[in-house]
C-alpha cells in the first residue's frame, strides 16, 4: 500500500501552525467521578466546544488554507449534510471565498438550517451517491471550484491530527488515545500525531456495532463498504476512504465496537456528570472504556470528544 | 440596618483560601455567536462545572471548614432539597464530619438520590416550612449538629463571593456582573466581591417573574415572602433572607425580571451554542440581556452560570 505521501510531522505543524488563532485550542477535562467508576484517569478533548461544534473545523480550515490561490478564489464544494458541510462552510468565508454545498433533499431541516445559517450555498440533489456526485461534479464544471472531501484528503486528516498533537503536548504520555472511527479522518490523524510524538501511545478506533464497517476493514485487511448502518451516531454511517484505511492499518493498535445501548448511556454519563453537550458519535470511546473496564484498569487515557451537534427535541434519553 | 457584620474582602479571600485545592476556579467561557447577536461581550463565568454542580458548594464548604474543631466534630443539619443539601454533604465529607439533611417526603427522586449519592444522613418530613424546622431541631437537640442555612448566613456568603472574585481577578473591569437571585447568597455575595475590588461594575440581580418577590422587596425596602411562586427556574423559589436582603440593598444596583419563556429560549441558546448543561435557573442573566439588548450594548458583562444540574428527562424543549 502506499503510504510515502500521507501527513508527514511538519505537515501536521503547518496545519496547526495555520489553525493558530483561527480554531479553538480546545479545553481538556477531566471527571474524577467518571474515573472513580472506571478505574483509569480519562483526559477529554473537547472538540464539542470547536467553531461549528465538530473537530470537522480543523480539516476544513487546513484543506482551504492550504489551496493555491488560483484554486481558491474558484471556490470549494462537497456532499454532505453535517459537520463537514458547516466547517466548510466556515472556512471558506474565513477565507474569503465561496462554499458549494450538495445535500440530499431529504436532510434534517435542522441540518439545512445550520448549513445556512454559516452562508453556504446549497444544491439539493436526490439521496442517492450518484445523484450526489454528479451534482458536485456538474458544480466544478461551471465554477471550477475544488472538491473537498469529507476525510479521504491528506489536508484533512492534517487538519485533524492537530486535536490528538494538542492532547499529547498538553499531557505527555499517554496509554491510550480513543477516537470515534467513521470516514476515519480523526481516527487516522490522530494515529499519525501520536505515532509521530508520543509512538508508545495506542491508538483505538470507536465504532458502533451497528456500523462496524471499519472493524471489518481493518479485520479483513479490505475496504468494506457501510451499507445500511444502523445507529444512533449520525456521524459516523460512512466507510473508510483509501488515504484513510492505509494509514488506520499501519498506525491504528485496535478498533473495538460497542452498541448503541452503551453509547447511549456513555452519552448520558458525560451529560450528567460533566456538564457538557456531546453528540452521540463523541460518546463512543467512553462507551469502549466502560464495556473493557480490565483493559483500561489503571490506564491514563485521552478520549477526543468529536462534537456536539445534537437536535435538543430529538434526544435519546 | 445592621451592615457592620457583613463579609470584608479579607473574609472573602480567606474563603477562597479555605477553597484554594479543594472548589475548582471553573472556567470563563464566551461565545462569539451571542456576542454578535446581542451586541456585547459576555464571559460566563461555568459555575456548572463546579463540584456537585452547582455555586453552591462554595459557600457550604467555606461554611462547614469555617466551624471551630468541636462544633465541627458534631456534624451539620440543613433542610434543603436542593444544590445546598449536596454541598453541605459533600463539605462535610471533605472536613470529615457528618451532614444531617432534612427533605420533604414529596422532594424528586432525582434529587433524593443525588443527595444520597454523596453520603448523607436524609431524615424526611411533611412538606411545610414548620415541619422541616421541627425536624431539624429535633436532630440538633439530639447530636448537637450545627445549622448551615443555605444562604442567610455570613460564611455562605462569603464563599458564594469567590466565584465573582475569580472573574474579576481574571478580567478586571466588567460593566456589569449579572447573577440569579433566589435566597440571595450568590446575589449579595456577588455584589460585595464587586463593591470590593471593581467598585464601577454594576451588579444586578435577575429573577424568574413568578418568583418576584425579591424585585419587590428591593422596590419596596422590606422583604416579601416568596408566596407559591410559579416557575421554572427550582433553584430560585425562596424568598430573601435577612442579612442577603440587607447586602442586596446597599451593593446591588437593580433586579431585573424575565418570564419562563424567555428563560427557556435563553437556557436553549446557551446548550446549543455553547455545548455546555445549564440548569433553568443559570439561564436567568442571559435572558435578561436578551430581552434589554440597549441597555446592554456594547458592555463587557460578567454572567455566573450558577449550576448545571437538570433532569435530562424532563427538559422544557
Amino acid at each position: 500500500m502506499m503510504l510515502e505521501n500521507i501527513p508527514t510531522l511538519k505537515d501536521i505543524q503547518d496545519a496547526a501552525e495555520r489553525l493558530t488563532g483561527i480554531a479553538h485550542n480546545t479545553p481538556i477535562l477531566a471527571n474524577s467521578t467518571i474515573d472513580k467508576l472506571y478505574e483509569c484517569k480519562i483526559l477529554f478533548k473537547c472538540e464539542n466546544f470547536q467553531k461549528v461544534g465538530a473537530f470537522k473545523f480543523r480539516g476544513a480550515y487546513n484543506a482551504v488554507a492550504s489551496l493555491p490561490k488560483e484554486k481558491l478564489e474558484k471556490g470549494v464544494v462537497t456532499h454532505s449534510s453535517g459537520n463537514h458541510a458547516a466547517a466548510l462552510t466556515l472556512a471558506a468565508k474565513l477565507n474569503q471565498t465561496e462554499a458549494f454545498i450538495v445535500m440530499p433533499n431529504t436532510a434534517p431541516e435542522l441540518k439545512k438550517k445550520a448549513v445556512k445559517s454559516y452562508g453556504a450555498e446549497i444544491t439539493f440533489c436526490e439521496p442517492t451517491l450518484k445523484s450526489r456526485e454528479e451534482t458536485a461534479q456538474k458544480i466544478i464544471d461551471k465554477t471550477g471550484a475544488e472538491l473537498i472531501h469529507p476525510f479521504n484528503n491528506y489536508s484533512i486528516i492534517a487538519g485533524q491530527a492537530t486535536a490528538a498533537m494538542e492532547l499529547i503536548n498538553d499531557y505527555g504520555k499517554l496509554d491510550y488515545i480513543l477516537a470515534p472511527v467513521g470516514g476515519g479522518g480523526l481516527l487516522s490523524g490522530t494515529s499519525l500525531s501520536a505515532n509521530y510524538l508520543s509512538p508508545k501511545t495506542k491508538v483505538i478506533g470507536c465504532e458502533p456495532e451497528g456500523a462496524d464497517d471499519a472493524f471489518c476493514s481493518l479485520r479483513d485487511g479490505k475496504i468494506y463498504p457501510s451499507e445500511n448502518p444502523q445507529t444512533i451516531c449520525d456521524g459516523l454511517l460512512t466507510s473508510l476512504g483509501e488515504k484513510t484505511f492505509n494509514i488506520i492499518q499501519k498506525y491504528v493498535e485496535d478498533i473495538i465496537t460497542v452498541d448503541d445501548e452503551q453509547i447511549i448511556n456513555a452519552m448520558r454519563l458525560i451529560w450528567e456528570r460533566m456538564k457538557i453537550i456531546v453528540e452521540p458519535s463523541s460518546a463512543v470511546p467512553l462507551a469502549v472504556v466502560m464495556n473493557n473496564k480490565n483493559m483500561f484498569e489503571d490506564k491514563l487515557i485521552g478520549i477526543i470528544l468529536s462534537g456536539g451537534n445534537v437536535d435538543l427535541n430529538k434526544l435519546p434519553f
